[in-house]
């Protein structure tokens, strides 16, 4: 397969320009709920985003405004573009944001691109407003402010944390009050074949001509194809209010830039209310192929559809493959089957490389969600309704030692064992792509994993897979795994 | 002049119905930002509404409700409907209101007004969601909440207050980034003569033909004149944009339902924030014949304006009147030179019987205003350049000793002068129609004044003057004064 | 400076100047379908302003212009802005309307009030481009253009008069494809008291507040009320789309300066086809009291409604009228009941001093309307189904001998009967305000109405009370009768 | 289920069908101008349709119903499609269409795509309704219509061919009377190379970002890169508005299915009046290499410019090319230059392989147009201003004959011979792909072109190129010339 598509970098680049050029200086005025702050709003941002918030903040602004970034290696970004500089610039009018040495990419004639711009004051308004508005420590500061949340409340993965991310769904924009079912999420790897995005668009552009709006993690592979084929659908049915929504992290954004399509992009402070955030917004789930970062996905959610409190609960999942993937979503469903047991198969439909199927039977199983909520006087906007067990929830910090004390036995009941399971692979995908794992392996060597022989046999197996097909990062070179497999401590 | 205006009155009424007739039961949806709120929102906001708000909130509901009164006495409203109930209900998807025994004129064929429905919710957000959010307490609840401003800091007067009212208009709505200067305040009695209501109506046309807002206290009189006028204008010129914003307070609002052509309803939590919200949000000021609450307001604003922080700062203010006034402005003028001095003058015009000048020179004024801002950087929606006098902006609490205690002397300086004499007229609002006022008086006997003699004179002289032109009240019956000017405690 | 207003004139005048008062020049750029002309249709339009439509287009602009005109006296009006002119520019870009010696009343500090400005090119789209366009005469004119409409052909009658109605409704913007029926049609006097106004407005208030829009004939009194109370209904329910559609001719517009709420004005050709403009356009009529040509619109109404061909149709019509009337209506029952027997009573419902009941009924009938047209699958915009027999579409020219002429006679079927019934009022109307009639009934004295005894008696007894109720014209000076009843030829 | 798609045609297809697949039975409500027609138009039209034009009318619909097709061959698919068949029914409330064995591509389960039906009412608006409407013979039919336009008339190229191109884009919707210029025309070949497709993309995404709206002959190739690209940079700066405008006539578009991201779509009756309509309703014009056609339309364009009335006219023309191209407008420099002389490079820059100047070039040069437009009192909307020699107008109607009989020598007047030559072009495209020129030359054998001797190796040089690089037509199958260029006829 060879595509030289000269023409899709052009595309992607704000003035063709290529390489570190930057723009000394711009100054960009704020779009959306950031246009209007109180006096005291702009005191405390300025305040926050200089002190511990303002490397993160200064990255993931780099990663947006580096648009054309073709790699996601952070750490390669963040040396390329080294003098970099953002601030909060008090008027009384409101703020402005001035950038130094900002990626010349995002600049069309020394003016920011507007879809740049929103990316720019999303992350502002995510990482540093909400920071400083939402999840303040509860003690009064000297302005006699206080946050709305206390920071030890929120990560205990209880009912506060789904009004957390509601608040922060709601501060971006997102919820239409009374716009009927119509969200689907689109989970998948970033690093697949060319085959594999061609399938995923075919499949958006089908979602597309049926109206369907999208919503993915905002990187590139499967979370950028089904957004691209879904705007070529809504453009043939003159569709101009088709949302293409990013849900994303900080460890993620600083790492890749979200794709230009993503009209709608909010940032979640961790990967857990990522996580819920797209099950409680979407309306219907495709899963494409993907490597580890998938994975835990898949598990996140089958974790909690398993869950009694769900049971009538409808929320279409459908995972999809194009020929060319040759079984890989029946060596998911195996692995499936063997660790959660051969219930879990009624959650989902398994579709073989069949786009038009695929959106017919999504837009059946978005309708069914409609009534459902309907009947329930449920929220469409919000699945209140969705139990999450909390375990799920609370973050998980990826540490050498959280990792190797994961229990992973068939000891336990299923539910409980695909909480463990999902946290093996987001501690993967923090070695692999994430700047805190990625130092920590370099440092300390691989995540070192054990339990019951079976179960690491079958985890193992499928990583190899993944190794193998290449899902594991964006770069085609030599892989080196960040965990090992340990034999059990013996007897 | 005599109208018989029958068709104003049937034309107020939803379905014609006079009298206490009522809806036994009704369940009404929200409008605006009460339409998304988070599970954590809603539990708050009921118990809010249930606990000691609840009465306040009752009867700003009924207020708003009672759309037809024709009475500003809010006591008399409350005895006819007695047995009216409300209640937040809780839905997965949100709240509904639940009334019971509400009048019937809020209501056509059963379903309630859109208008009054908006204006209800402005009740419940501005009253007890405000409440429940915005300045509870700072200490951290059982939920891991707390509210955003501490009370005790937000009575000090200081920026803290400026925020509060930024965030109640910006949470109304109310504020739009980028649109040009246009909003004019109007002040004035709401119990004036019909040549003056109507004259406040002609200026009204005249400002709407040339697409300015208007911005009132929101009750009848010159609060609905200008109103009405500007939509005739407005319809002239085919600017379906027209805003009437209507800015009131708790204890205004459970007294005279806003009148139903105020599109933008917003409540302050008291008296000096509501005037703060006037000066920083409009961009020039008509003030037409009114009794003591006028006085206030011209006392608030001059001694303001006259502060020498806002030495540089664009302000346009009227004062004008119709032929049949007789000279109505030229007794407030001489007051306000004999209390403030000569000075005084500059800061406003005195125009009479020209509605066209009027709107003329506010159009230039505005447009000044929009010049200065522009070339300051400042917002257009927001003044927050305006200095305003701490003391004025610290609620004064009417008794009948801090009534007494005003020290009314020509030795104190121009400014701090107005700021007790906005004091005096403050206290014989609240003595005149408030409920909590009104109770004081009926217990306690009229407030004492007393000061320096030539001073109280001249107060005394103003209020016998309105007295007798029946500015006091609504109601034509005989005025008992709520208020008496004592004899200097001797020598 | 003293000008000495009552409300009323004030909010009529742009300036509030009176009198004469005149614009030396102005230039107005055109709004609407007329904004896209190609350079045949300028030079068209041109030619066709300055031939023999000249002065009929200037005296419509005039009327259309003085829109602060009290008099009814198209003559008066004429004589006092004798050296106003008006003509069309040609740029490259389009066109502009000149006009000298314009009413200063129709201008704001020199710019013309969009209203007005729709107006104006309301009545140059429909009196000049369509006569340029749609009915010119069959043959071929130098440029190689013809007209769409033989000038013979349109006044048949037939279908191509439907047509005809069709195209210049379209033209003007009239009718939107899709929405469900909402256009109620007020017919009723200009010249009625303010208790009967007052009624009118109360149920258009009503309407409003049942979304319905509202259409009348646009000038004062009756087709003047529903809509000054719509708008206040609409905006109560916070509805800014509302319609308020003026349907004239230019006879009438030349007499009568449309009331400027009217937001969609347009001018048929004539006084039948206005009428059929009516019933298409409509869905439910309303008739308040009135005078002659009132009397007209009932006619041309009742005798199409009773034709065979309409027996399925439904098309809500009700005759209101407030206490105060004393039995108006009653007395138009009778006469038609006398006349056309007592089947014409299942046409109309009459309804006392009650707007709710009105309102409701008419909301019914409406929405009933809607049943029927999307059961056969008919337009909501207008009504093809609706046969009217051709003898009513024949434009009747009113002289001294059609008058005469005039078959009135018992014999003749009902159908008939009310076709020259109708003729006779309209000849009224014309002898009592139309420049045309006026001047002929100077000129040769009053028209001569002769038929049989018991039906010019009928006739006679009805005109009398219309003329001691003052119900004849504007101006409550003596009213000289423009017809006389005569003494059969007899034997 | 296999579909082996590659993601092209998978987006280009409705649901992935391909092949013959057919929906027997279809019915489609019009969009747009057809929404609202009157009876008689309805009467006319099926008529119209059932006619002589209802051959021409089928081949467009089943050509824009194909949108899937790859063929440039319009007997291929008539053969494909021989049973699909259409007709107009009438119904009370407007009329629908019926398709019969109609391509299953153009439906979404069951239903239309929305951009394929507004370009089949866009085909029925524009060969029918304007037939019947526009140019119908001045003779008035039966019926007491007659068309506006004299069909001899307007073949004259006179200032009535204008208003009639100015009636068609009017009639489209087309044109915005205040819309600043903003309309690049981009004109190439349909049959180019990856390379050159990916830089009209490029330099197309580059307009885009630059908020420029795109104008082509709505094919592929060239056609389409440029709105591809534009959409791409469209999205990125938030502009929901862009407009895709695709200017054709009968022969084109019933050869090649428009493109589906065009969203206004005329059909102008010749290529004459398509060529005006370029020029006229354009603010600049981009060239990509092309063959003939793309020829023709440069001698058009430079043959217009040259003509002494434009000399102040300003237009900007830009040729460009990526690298790979290898000075394929060098050649056409070269060309140009030959046979118009040194002169004519005053009236076009050439940018080579640079699409980010092509674009600031490109903004440039519309400011200036709408600069000059403004200060002329142009309408920005339509060219009025530009003089097209009458000879360019007048439709060529390509026979061997008129080929043959073509005056082509170095005598003439430059602009004489760009008019000649333009002709000789024009005969070559139809012998290439329209139906009628393809079965002429089938039937008789090549066109034969004679002239002096060295302009005609200048032709066959430049064909020759053509012929080599494949610009003659899609498929890449060997070329058989259609013309062959004749020694002089001797001595």
């Amino acid at each position: 397969m060879t595509i030289p598509e000269t023409s899709a970098t052009q595309c992607r680049s704000g003035d063709g320009q290529t390489g570190a050029t930057t723009i000394p200086l711009a100054s960009v005025a704020p779009s959306g709920s950031l246009e209007l702050l109180s006096q005291q709003e702009i005191v405390q941002l300025r305040e926050t985003a200089k002190g511990e918030l303002y490397e993160l903040f200064r990255r993931c602004a780099l990663a947006v405004l580096n648009c054309d970034g073709l790699s996601d290696s952070a750490e390669e970004v963040y040396r390329q573009f080294a003098d970099f500089d953002i601030e909060i610039v008090q008027r009384t009018r409101g703020i402005k944001l001035e950038l130094k040495n900002a990626p010349a990419c995002a600049f069309v004639d020394g003016k920011i691109m507007r879809g740049v711009r929103d990316h720019l004051f999303a992350v502002l308004r995510d990482i540093v407003f909400v920071a400083s508005e939402l999840y303040r420590l509860g003690e009064q500061d000297q302005t006699g402010w206080t946050g709305h949340f206390d920071q030890a409340t929120w990560h205990q993965g209880d009912e506060q944390t789904s009004n957390l991310v509601f608040h922060i769904l709601r501060n971006a924009g997102l919820m239409l009050p009374r716009k009927p079912p119509s969200m689907v999420v689109c989970w998948g790897g970033h690093a697949i074949s060319r085959e594999e995005y061609d399938y995923s668009k075919s499949v958006g552009y089908h979602l597309g001509l049926r109206d369907m709006d999208i919503c993915t993690g905002c990187g590139p592979g499967a979370m950028k194809g089904p957004m691209k084929g879904a705007a070529v659908g809504h453009a043939k049915q003159r569709n101009t209010k088709g949302r293409y929504v990013g849900i994303t992290e900080p460890g993620i954004v600083a790492a890749e830039s979200p794709n230009p399509i993503v009209n709608h992009l909010v940032v979640l402070p961790d990967i857990e209310k990522r996580l819920e955030a797209f099950v409680r917004f979407g309306h219907g789930i495709i899963v494409f192929p993907g490597g580890v970062g998938t994975l835990e996905e898949i598990l996140f959610l089958l974790g909690t559809l398993m869950s009694p409190e769900n049971k009538a609960l409808r929320m279409p999942l459908i995972f999809t493959e194009p020929a060319s993937s040759q079984g890989y979503f029946r060596q998911i469903d195996r692995f499936l089957v063997d660790t959660l047991g051969e219930g879990v198969r009624e959650y989902y439909t398994i579709v073989e490389d069949d786009p038009v199927q695929v959106a017919r039977l999504m837009q059946e199983g978005v309708a069914d969600v409609g009534v459902q909520r309907r009947s329930n006087r449920d929220a469409f906007y919000f699945n209140w309704s969705l139990s999450i067990p909390s375990e799920m929830r609370v973050p998980f910090e990826v540490t050498h030692e959280s990792m190797a004390a994961l229990n992973l036995s068939f000891d336990l009941p299923a539910a409980e064992l695909a909480v463990n399971l999902r946290r093996v692979f987001s501690g993967i995908v923090a070695g692999n792509v994430k700047d805190h794992g990625v130092r920590l392996v370099r440092e300390h060597g691989p995540f070192a994993l054990q339990g019951e022989p079976a179960l690491m046999q079958a985890i193992d197996k499928l990583l190899q897979g993944f190794v193998s097909a290449g899902r594991m990062k964006l770069q085609r070179e030599q892989y080196h795994p960040c965990y090992v497999i340990q034999a059990p401590e013996s007897a």
